[in-house]
């Protein structure tokens, strides 16, 4: 038998009033925030190129690319043609409230229908902190494996939504689709999961419906 | 264009100390302790499931296995029939040198002569963190991408050894090994690199070799 130690509690700072701040911002500039959340090298970056494209006529978009220190994503998405911000975590591992909202204010969002926020690479710090968004949306990617839910319960349990991502590679991974599913909806029966593959294309259409009958019908609660 | 904007500032607490001490009692006791980090699903686990079954006729092995709060991974080890305990980080998304101490002092070392730590998995924190380790060894892997190095430098400037692994997948992914290693030693000349399957064995028996020698070097030196 092994021993379970518990090191540390978490020392939570008051994140909640923050967060509440900023969706009333959004609220009243009809800008409808979007955290896409995920370990690195899930496809963050790639599923936001296909739904940028999909979306970009219908909605003014504006992206927050928050990384630990490098502009490589940002200078992606610039090329897309929307406006975009990158933010520096000076090595902090999430995006909280107070620096989402100094980066909403930095971009500026008169002009925003749709704000999506990149958050960084992990699958662990970015879920305990509420930036504010209208949407939680995470990406498992199949190499992780299906086991995930069960090591980063808190990711699941925050998410509205989650993508299955890199379903092109289902055939060399010995990875579950039911039995991640199954896993997530022990901890979120309410999670949606849509299987795509921002490589191919297979499943986008899906997702991007999704999440525009979101936008829709928030937009009708105004 | 776009403007870069620095959200916060890292707050580091003085960990140094901590680490020096750790360092100085692994010493005293002839105990040879690695730091394990990766994203999750890089492979972490499985890579430690081959090395313990390669090493552990040859030392006294003992795991710590940190995780946000499931114990699958120290299930696993506990089957090998090496000595683990479960670390809870309680949310927290790295392991420091105190938070390991207390796992050192809680499992005992009098007996063991490799001592692995298996981080939580995230390519940010741990990086930060000197846990008192004498190796610090990452795992990327195939599926993550060969541009992880431009986004999460630190992780590659700060670990000894960087493990590619599931390169039984390289097939399937647009990944570029000497791309990505070219790019680990702009930020770390002397990162030692070996390309490995968990999977299929492939490579493990460089790794475990290198293993070995750093092992018998210090062993030597005390």
């Amino acid at each position: 038998m092994f021993e379970v130690y518990e090191t540390k509690e978490r020392i939570m700072a008051d994140n909640e009033a923050e967060a509440a701040k900023l969706r009333k911002l959004l609220r009243e500039n009809g800008t409808f925030m979007v955290n896409l959340m995920g370990s690195p090298g899930s496809g963050k970056t790639s599923v936001l190129i296909r739904t940028i494209n999909a979306l970009k006529e219908k909605y003014r978009i504006a992206v927050m690319e928050a990384d630990v220190e490098s502009d490589v994503d940002a200078r992606t998405i610039n090329d897309l043609g929307v406006r975009v911000i990158q933010l520096h975590s000076g090595g902090l591992c999430h995006m909280d409230a107070d620096m989402t909202a100094r980066g909403v204010n930095k971009l500026g969002i008169e002009e925003t229908d749709l704000l999506i926020l990149e958050n960084i690479g992990n699958l662990v710090c970015p879920a305990e902190f509420d930036t504010g968004a209208n949407l939680k949306v995470m990406i498992l990617s199949v190499p992780e494996g299906d086991d995930k839910p069960l090591k980063y319960p808190l990711m699941f349990t925050v998410s509205d939504c989650m993508l299955i991502n890199k379903i092109d590679t289902l055939p060399v991974f010995d990875f579950d689709r039911e039995k991640c599913l199954e896993r997530a909806r022990r901890l979120n029966e309410n999670i949606v999961s849509f299987a795509i593959s921002a490589e191919t294309g297979e499943g986008m259409d899906e997702w991007i419906e999704w999440l525009s009958s979101q936008i829709e019908q928030w937009r009708n609660s105004l």
